[in-house]
C-alpha cells in the first residue's frame, strides 16, 4: 500500500454532531437536484447503508410482496427534533422506531419503511453519513427494510440540518382486535417503563434546564416486545405509544375513542427522580413529556399478571408496571387520584410546552 | 337565520396564496404539540376533507386490505416547491400527483396516500385549507385515499409555509413487468406530451423569467392514462415520469439501467414555443427542466401505434408522440441527433438549476 494515499482523517467541529466527523463535505443545492449529484448521494450514502433488493433496482417505487392475503397497517411520521443528536439517540434512531412503534402498536408486524429526507444546503455529508447509519442500525435490531426514498435540498437556514418523514407498512396479525376504541370497564392500564425521558434528555440536550442531568432518551423500536405480547394473549384491547403529548394525551385520546373513564394512580407512575426534579423546576407535568420507547397496553385484568411477566422479559419492558384501571364514569375523562384517594382530572397537553422534541 | 351571525368574510393578503383568503387565523407551535390543538387542526382542517373509514378510526395507523395475494408497490415524495402555489397547479396538487405517478409509472394501480406535513409557524390556516383542498380533489380524481397522516410544526422561518410528504401505496396489476431496466434495442420512446411545463410554470411564478408568460404546470395525476396504457398492452417495457431532472435524467437512467442507448430526434421533441424561448433565454436545456404530468414510456416498435393511440384519447395524452429509439451502443448514453443526422450526447443534469422546482 502507497502509504502517501493513507492521508489522516479530518475531524472536524459540528454543533449539530456530539463526536468528531470525517470532513467528507456539505450538502448543497444540487444534491436536490434529481440530476448527477442526487444520484451520486443516493449511490454513494445511501444505497451501501440500506443496502436491499429492493431498492437496489433503483425504479421509481419498491415492490414487495409481505405474504399472502392479508391486511396491512400504514403508518407516516414526520420528525424534526432539535437538537439531531442528543443523549440517547439521535433523529436518525427516532425516525425508525417513532414509525416501527406506530405499527406495531395496531397489532402488525412492522416490514417495510420509506424514507423522505429533507437536507438543509450545508449540512455536513458526515453528519449526514452518521443519521443514515443510525436509521439502517436501527432498522436492521427492528427487522424492518428500507425500500423507497426521496431527498430534497432547501436552502440554507430553512431547515435544521435535516428534517425526516418516514412511512412504514405492516402486516396485520391475525385475529388481533386493538384499537384505541376498546378500553372496556375493569380493564387495567399497564405501562412497559419510565415516562418523560425523552423530553427531557432532548431538553437536556438543548441546554434549557440550566442543570446538569444523565437522562437518556428511551428511544427505541419496540417491535419485538410487542409482538411477544400478543404472542402472550389475544385480550389485549389497546396498544399505544405515548410519545408527543405524552401519557395524558395518549390516555385521554382513548378514553375518548372508547367512551370510558382511565382512573391513574399518582404512587404508579414510575417516573426517575431526575425526570421529576427537572418538570417540578421547569414546572411542567411529567405526563405530558415525550417518550420514544415507551408501550400503554390496556388489558383485561385477568390477563395483566402474564402480559406484564412477557413485557418484563425485554429490556425496553423491565420496568413495566400497572398504573390505573379503566372504569365507565366519567366517560371520556382522564383522573389522577393521589395517595389520599382525592382525584384530579388530567387533559391533554394545551398548547406546546417543548416544540421540536420528535 | 340570524344576519348578525352572517359576518362578511375578511380577505387578506398573502404571498404564498393567489386568491384572496377568509382570515382563519394562523399555525402556533402548538398545531404540532400533539396535544389538544393538534387534535383540533386535524379534527377541523383535515379529517372532513380527507374524510374516509380508515382516517376515521383515529388510531395510529391506517389498516387497509387491497385486495386478496398480490404484490404492492411503494413510492415516497417530499415536496417543498416554491411558491406554493403556481400557474396550473400548487403543492398540495403536486404532492398527491407526484406520488400517484411514481407508483402507476412500476405498473401498479395507486390505492392509498399517507400524508406528512411540516407547517411554518404563522402559516396562514386559510392557505392550509386551500392546499388540503387541492389534495383531496386530486385525490378523488386520481381515485386513491389518504389514509393516514401526520403534523409537526417549526419555527417561523425553519420551512416555507409548508413542505409536504406523500406515500404511496399500490397494487401490482398481474402481468405487468416494467422497470427502468426493461429497455431493448429496437424499442421506440414515447413521450405523453410537451416538455418543461412545469419548471417553467413555477419559475415564472417566481418572477424569475422578467418577463410575462402563459405557460401554466401540466401538474395531474396520471393513473387513468397509465392504466389504460398498460390494459392496451402487455409490452410496455420501460414507464417513468421525467421530473426533476427532466427527460434527459430519466432517459439517462434508463439508459445505464438498461444498458442501451436512446437515441432522441431533435425535431420530434414536443416543446411549447414559449418554454424555449423561456430556456433560450435563460440559457437552460429544456431536456433538463421539470414535469409533473408527463409520462416517457418505452415499448416495442410493433406496439407503438397502438399505445400511442390509447394515450392519446386522454387529455394528459393528446400531444403524446414518439421522440427516439433505443440501440444498443454506445450503451448507457442518450444521444440527441439534428436533423441533419449528427448527433450530441445528452448528460444528466448536473448541479442544480432550477432549486424547489417540486
Amino acid at each position: 500500500m502507497n502509504k502517501n494515499h493513507q492521508a489522516e482523517p479530518v475531524y472536524i467541529e459540528s454543533a449539530m454532531c456530539p463526536m468528531p466527523i470525517r470532513d467528507r463535505g456539505t450538502i448543497i443545492l444540487g444534491h436536490g437536484s434529481g440530476g448527477k449529484l442526487s444520484h451520486d448521494l443516493i449511490k454513494e450514502r445511501f444505497l451501501p447503508v440500506f443496502d436491499n433488493d429492493v431498492l437496489r433496482r433503483g425504479d421509481d417505487a419498491g415492490i414487495v410482496q409481505p405474504t399472502l392475503c392479508t391486511q396491512l397497517a400504514i403508518s407516516t411520521d414526520t420528525h424534526v427534533v432539535k437538537p439531531l443528536f442528543f443523549p440517547g439517540g439521535d433523529i436518525g434512531r427516532l425516525a425508525v422506531s417513532g414509525t416501527v412503534n406506530d405499527v406495531v402498536v395496531m397489532g402488525a408486524k412492522p416490514l417495510y419503511l420509506t424514507v423522505g429526507f429533507i437536507l438543509e444546503e450545508g449540512l455536513e455529508i458526515g453528519v449526514l453519513e452518521r443519521i443514515v447509519d443510525s436509521m439502517q442500525e436501527t432498522a436492521v435490531s427492528a427487522k424492518v427494510q428500507i425500500i423507497a426514498g426521496d431527498t430534497k435540498v432547501v436552502e440554507r437556514g430553512k431547515a435544521d440540518g435535516v428534517y425526516i418523514n418516514t412511512t412504514g407498512v405492516g402486516l396485520m396479525l391475525p385475529a388481533t382486535n386493538i384499537s384505541g376504541a376498546n378500553a372496556r370497564p375493569g380493564d387495567v392500564v399497564l405501562v412497559s417503563g419510565t415516562l418523560g425521558d425523552h423530553g427531557i434528555a432532548v431538553l437536556s440536550a438543548r441546554g434549557d434546564l440550566g442543570f446538569e442531568t444523565d437522562i437518556q432518551s428511551d428511544v427505541a423500536p419496540l417491535n419485538k416486545m410487542v409482538l411477544a405480547m400478543l404472542d402472550a394473549s389475544e385480550q389485549i384491547h389497546v396498544l399505544r405509544d405515548p410519545t408527543r403529548g405524552g401519557l395524558a394525551t395518549t390516555l385521554n385520546e382513548i378514553a375518548q375513542q372508547s367512551g370510558v373513564s382511565i382512573v391513574l394512580e399518582e404512587e404508579s407512575l414510575p417516573i426517575r427522580p431526575q425526570v421529576r426534579a427537572a418538570c417540578e423546576m421547569l414546572g411542567f407535568d411529567p405526563l405530558v413529556i415525550a417518550n420514544e420507547g415507551k408501550i400503554v397496553a390496556i388489558v383485561p385484568d385477568a390477563e395483566a399478571g402474564n402480559i406484564l411477566a412477557t413485557m418484563r422479559q425485554f429490556p425496553n419492558g423491565a420496568d413495566a408496571t400497572v398504573i390505573g384501571r379503566v372504569t365507565a364514569e366519567p366517560a371520556g375523562r382522564v383522573l389522577l387520584q393521589n395517595r389520599y384517594g382525592s382525584k384530579r382530572i388530567v387533559d391533554m397537553l394545551m398548547g406546546e410546552i417543548l416544540p421540536r422534541i420528535c
